[in-house]
C-alpha cells in the first residue's frame, strides 16, 4: 500500500469523459468523412490535412483503403452487402476515434448516399462532416494513377464506382471541393477553417 | 493563394508517421489486453488505469463490450465462429488505436489463446501486453454482479465462460494480475509500472 500511496494518485472507477480527452488533446472529437470517385484526390487531401493538423499539434488519423480493406474489413468483398458493412464497418470506427477526441479523417469512395447518411446518424450532431471531393469522371479517368478507370472502361472490373456502377452525390455536404480546379493546398486550407469554425480546433496563433 | 501562403505551412503528401503522433502526444502506442473470467474486474481496472493516465497527461481508450458491443460488433452473436470474429475485429481496431499513439486497453473475456494470439501476431513486437487477471471461478460466481453465473448455473445461459464453456489461461501473459487478493489500485500501479518498464509512457516527474 506505500507504493500505491507514493503514486499520489486520486483513484477513479468510472469511465474517463470524452470532454477529459478532449481537454488533454486542445481539440474536439470529429469526423471528416471524405467522399468521391476513385481518382478525385481524396487521399491526397486527407494527407495534407493530416499534416498541417499535426503542424499545429492536433492529433489527427486518416482512414483509409491501406489500414482498413487490409486490416478490419479484409473478409469483406465488393458485393452490394459487403460495400454496406464495408462502410459500416468503417463508421462505427470512425465514431470510435471521433469519441477518442481524434480528428479523424476517412477517404473512401462510399458511393451510397444511404450508407453515408447511416454514418451520419451513427454520430452526435456536429460529429460527422461531410465533404464531397467533386471531379468530373473524365478528369479522374485521366489521372487514372493505378489505370483502374483503363481497365473499367475495358471491362476487366465490373461494379467500377463512375464507369459500371452509380455514384451517389451529397445532398447537404457540409463542403464541396472542386477537386479539378482547387489545388491540394487550398482544400486542406478549406478544411482547416471549416474545422475552426465548427470549434473542433482553435484559430491559430498569429 | 495568398490565403494559402498566409497560413504559413509547410505542406506535404504523405502519412505522418506514428513517431510523429507518439512525439505530439508524449507516450508511445501500445495496446493493454486484459483477459479473464466475468467479473474478475477487468473493467474496473480499465477503467481506474484509464484515469490514472489521464492524470499524467495520456491519452488512453478503452474498448469494451460498451462500446463494441453495440456498435462495430452489433452484428455478432456467440457461436464460435462470431465470438472468433468479435475478437479478430476488437484486434484490428486496436491496432489502428496503438498506430494512432493511444494507449489501448481492451477488457474482454477472450477465453481462446488462439484468438488472443492472433492478436498478438497481428501487432508489432512490444505492442501488444497480455494481462491476464486471475481469479477463482467461485470468487467470480459470489460477485456475479450482473446475476450471469447464476443463470448460467441454472441452465439459461449456454456457453457461458467458467461454467460451461472454457476459458483457456494464457501461457506467458506480460502480466498476471491475482484480482481475489490485489486491490484495484494496486492493479493500476503494476500496469503503470509495467508500461513505464515498457517506455510506452515516461516515469513521473517527483
Amino acid at each position: 500500500m506505500t507504493k500505491v500511496q507514493a503514486t499520489n494518485i486520486t483513484w477513479h472507477h468510472g469511465h474517463v469523459c470524452r470532454e477529459d480527452r478532449e481537454k488533454l488533446l486542445g481539440q474536439k472529437g470529429v469526423t471528416v468523412w471524405l467522399t468521391g470517385l476513385s481518382a478525385s484526390g481524396k487521399s491526397t487531401i486527407a494527407y495534407t490535412l493530416e499534416h498541417a493538423l499535426m503542424e499545429r499539434g492536433h492529433l489527427a488519423y486518416v482512414l483509409d483503403g491501406d489500414n482498413i480493406r487490409h486490416g478490419l474489413n479484409k473478409n469483406l468483398g465488393f458485393s452490394p452487402e459487403d460495400r454496406e458493412e464495408n462502410i459500416r464497418r468503417i463508421g462505427e470506427v470512425a465514431k470510435l476515434f471521433t469519441d477518442a477526441g481524434a480528428i479523424t479523417i476517412t477517404s473512401f469512395i462510399s458511393p451510397y448516399k444511404g450508407d453515408r447518411d447511416k454514418v451520419r446518424e451513427l454520430m452526435a450532431p456536429g460529429d460527422f462532416i461531410e465533404v464531397y471531393v467533386e471531379c468530373p469522371v473524365d478528369v479522374c479517368s485521366e489521372r487514372d494513377p493505378k489505370g483502374l478507370y483503363k481497365k473499367a472502361m475495358a471491362g476487366e472490373i465490373k461494379n467500377f464506382t463512375g464507369v459500371n456502377a452509380p455514384y451517389e452525390t451529397p445532398d447537404k455536404p457540409e463542403l464541396v471541393i472542386h477537386s479539378d480546379t482547387c489545388s491540394v493546398q487550398e482544400a486542406a486550407v478549406q478544411l482547416l477553417e471549416l474545422l475552426e469554425k465548427a470549434g473542433k480546433i482553435p484559430a491559430p496563433k498569429e
